[in-house]
């Protein structure tokens, strides 16, 4: 086991952030959090939840063990840069649940002027398509996957402590280099939610959208959840994972313009053939309960 | 309230068939349903499920006083020919469940050489993913829409009963040209499937399959969810409404290039501006319990 963290720093007090900290808390692993966030709802919000002791701002924090990063990674080096400085940084665990690893890594040599060895990139791969603290929940990792990203220079005990963190969440963690994380969630995760907003913008600028929206029903609903998603969030995963996720984008359109085709060209036996293998691999792979 | 059907003919006794007739038993509107499929499994367990009452051939089919074609719609066309010379015909009462409204009324008139004013095209708003009697639901239409498409020479007292069959089962029922359902339907529910096979097409058939199912998380598992339908069912869909869906498809291509204009020129403004409409009019219009 890992030793208790006595003060730890949430940096950005949201859904995820927030729930990560009421599973350590409710685990014992950490005592008391320091929240600090732009927005004071979110502060007030993780007070009353008792997902943080304490509020504060970024140049009045002291005193800190660790620091758990979870604002949108756009923010990111800014924040660094504004931690640079801190005498607590020399021994200080860190770590983010960004959705980009390559560019957080990018973020923090910019922002520090080095890497740490005692930062340790992560993220969760699990959530949910609101906003706020307030979205919070204690289970939001169990049974789900964490990932680490260690730099060259990370230091072991700092990765093993991270590790422990996420499992006493009840996720299961692996670890793989940045790139290779960012080439796969730009498929598992950042593509699906830029051609969800995607067909929101194509159906709502018709002159169809008001029987569009009224006779949507369960495929449509569960096709555009995640269009639901915080947009400053999406925005910076999309202006920070670019190369992988237009590859992929690339790829799609490719398949749609070979599906295109074959519906135009009427070829049943083609259809046929790619609706069902789709189907044989959702069925193989993806059908677990609904998270 | 319209009078008891003695005895229905449900041709097709899958999921959507299944769950129709099963409401309507439950609410009194029919006594004996006759079961048409060319598995014989559906039908064992459809009468295991007290959805049917008896097992027969198209061509054994006889005194039936209603008619629910509930087959993919590229077997209708051959369906509507098996039944013309029957003497039932005369009189009963004729519906269908299928995704697409103007094709099915061009198979009765081919099939059949006439279109019989007592045939009411119908289309329920609600399905899941899933193939087989085995998953029909009593409650499946609750709540949801169902919308009819009468053609020109429809009887009115057939359009009323039709309609009073889909109030029995909780649905909200619209009226509206045949033409009008598939362009609306091609963009809600056909478009929606076709996108979902063809990420399911795009992303397994790389060299990154395994981790890519593997780090699949809610999201990617909801986006997909219409990939787990039925392949024949969805295949005839693309054949049968052509038009509408490649006019919604080329317009979702001709929007992903656009966004990928900005991901690519990391424009951030631009896409918060996108992200932000569609997450919009996705809270406005789409956010209910799930169904």
């Amino acid at each position: 086991m890992s030793a208790v963290i006595e003060r730890l720093a949430l940096i950005g007090v949201g859904m995820i952030g927030g729930s990560l900290i009421w599973s350590l808390k409710r685990a014992g692993v950490v005592k008391h959090v320091v929240g600090v966030d732009k927005q004071v709802a979110n502060l007030n919000r993780a007070v009353e939840l008792g997902i943080i002791d304490s509020k504060s701002h970024l140049d009045a924090l002291h005193d800190i063990d660790a620091v758990v990063l979870a604002t949108p990674v756009g923010a990111m080096q800014s924040i660094f840069a504004a931690l640079k400085d801190k005498p607590f940084m020399q021994a200080a665990i860190l770590t983010d649940v960004g959705s980009t690893k390559q560019s957080v890594i990018a973020a923090a040599q910019a922002g520090l002027g080095y890497l740490p060895p005692r930062f340790v990139p992560g993220h969760p791969i699990a959530g949910r398509e609101h906003i706020g603290v307030g979205h919070a929940e204690e289970m939001m990792f169990y049974g789900h996957r964490a990932i680490l990203t260690p730099h060259v220079g990370c230091d072991e005990q700092a990765v093993a402590t991270v590790k422990s963190w996420w499992e006493a969440c009840g996720a299961r963690v692996d670890t793989m280099s940045p790139a290779h994380h960012d080439r796969i969630l730009a498929a598992t995760s950042h593509l699906p939610h830029v051609l969800a907003y995607g067909i929101m913008e194509s159906l709502a600028t018709t002159e169809y959208e008001e029987p569009i929206f009224s006779y949507a029903a369960g495929g449509f609903k569960s096709f555009t959840r995640t269009a639901s998603s915080n947009p400053v969030m999406w925005r910076d995963v999309c202006l920070n994972n670019k190369e992988d996720i237009l590859y992929w984008l690339d790829r799609y359109q490719q398949t749609l313009l070979d599906l295109r085709d074959k519906i135009a060209d009427g070829d049943a036996e083609a259809l046929m053939e790619v609706f069902a293998r789709a189907k044989r691999e959702r069925d193989a792979h993806l059908v677990t309960p609904e998270v």
